[in-house]
């Protein structure tokens, strides 16, 4: 058993280095780039799939429609759950995270950033942002709709669809693809390595690079890779660190 | 109760004037920019959806796709059916219409283009086109896998996919489009209009045009229109008719 995951190609507010969270940003340029890299890469890795997931956010389910068609997968069902969406960053969101370090504080923003369970300042439901004046949440509980999200509390709503929904199709025999973000990921990554609540925070999870899960029987972990060139990747995974510098 | 269906934009093989059926070509570049004006159309005249269907035809998943790319509707469901493909050509796929006609007689042509019931010549199944022999088709069984299809033949496919998988979503209150292909919608708008079998062999959609069907409470359609310049959509719904001549 196999499974791909991949994070969405960079998008205009990666580029912009803004806290994005659940804001439904559209991929750069350079994201368009990286998930046709991502479709080639699988196409020429022979990789097949027969079912696909993704978030709520255009930039995952734009990077998900590139890679299917760079791999004539057009054809297959793409399962869409706002449970795989970003963590929601509060009243961040919109931010320039190197201007909040300015004015917060560095050490604070780290906080936000990379506390496993200290959330970022929550949403007025009054805001704009918040996601129950968005239609496309219409179908959420007042409970399950986020003013802001810790990873702990992305990990709370991720890790059951992830045992509830994907692991049995995954047992069914089926190829799966997993299209999500930098957070939602996290969370997967965290409970398939056995990561511990401090060391998640300096995980780092590159974007566009098809990361690759191999399973035994029992679902426990057998091997683990990104496709692609090791050495960029792990460039890009510390790239990634360093965005809420001063 | 509303519903916009659209065919797919023009596709290379409707440029190069071959017959296509089930052969999975992708859209020309006036094919995309068709699309990207359905989508324009639907977003400037305030259509919203949260559901659409779509064949496994990527020139009809594409469609779709540019057209929730332009109306910030990537997030909603996306159903997958084999039922409403093309019309499958048989043994005519991806033969040109002028040459057939040619070498086979005009007259030919024509019952197998528009015959109601006459099927094209059937594939063989050890045809590379035969869908039996594509990983797509897997799941489909042997009886429901065609070798040919006369327009009849799609009427039984597309019509209980219609009944038992469209209209109840529309009675929940589904607001729903529907990108699909010549045929599949003749089949469709055959029914809704209670167009004979004599007469639906006169009738033709042009790619790319948003045709909107609005029913009462009984499912009796009350209003029919398709949006955009009704000049233009009248030459284009003529144009098609004249593909076959020598």
């Amino acid at each position: 058993m196999k499974i791909v995951l991949v994070r969405h190609g960079e998008s205009k507010w990666n580029l912009a280095n803004k806290f994005t969270g659940w804001t439904d940003v559209d991929l750069s340029e350079q994201g368009y780039k990286e998930a046709e890299e991502a479709g080639e890469l699988l196409k020429k890795e022979d990789f097949n799939f027969d079912l696909a997931y993704t978030s709520y956010l255009k930039r995952a389910t734009k990077t998900l429609n590139i890679i299917l068609d760079i791999m004539d997968l057009h054809w297959i069902p793409v399962i869409k759950s706002w449970k795989l969406n970003e963590r929601h960053y509060g009243a961040l969101q919109g931010l320039n995270k190197a201007e909040t370090a300015e004015k917060e504080g560095e050490e604070q923003v780290h906080i936000w950033r990379r506390s496993f369970d200290t959330p970022p300042p929550a949403l007025d439901k009054n805001d704009d942002r918040y996601p129950g004046n968005e239609e496309k949440y219409a179908e959420l509980s007042e409970s399950e709709l986020p003013t802001c999200e810790s990873l702990k509390m992305t990990i709370e709503r991720v890790m059951p669809y992830w045992e509830n929904e994907i692991v049995p199709q995954m047992k069914k025999g089926k190829k799966i693809i997993v299209s999500a973000h930098g957070n939602s990921l996290r969370a997967l990554v965290k409970h398939l390595d056995g990561i511990s609540d401090e060391d998640i925070s300096s995980l780092n999870i590159p974007t566009g690079r098809p990361l690759v899960y191999e399973f035994d029987q029992e679902m426990n972990v057998k091997d683990k890779y990104y496709l692609g060139d090791q050495e960029e990747i792990e460039k890009e995974m510390n790239k990634v660190k360093n965005q809420a510098k001063k």
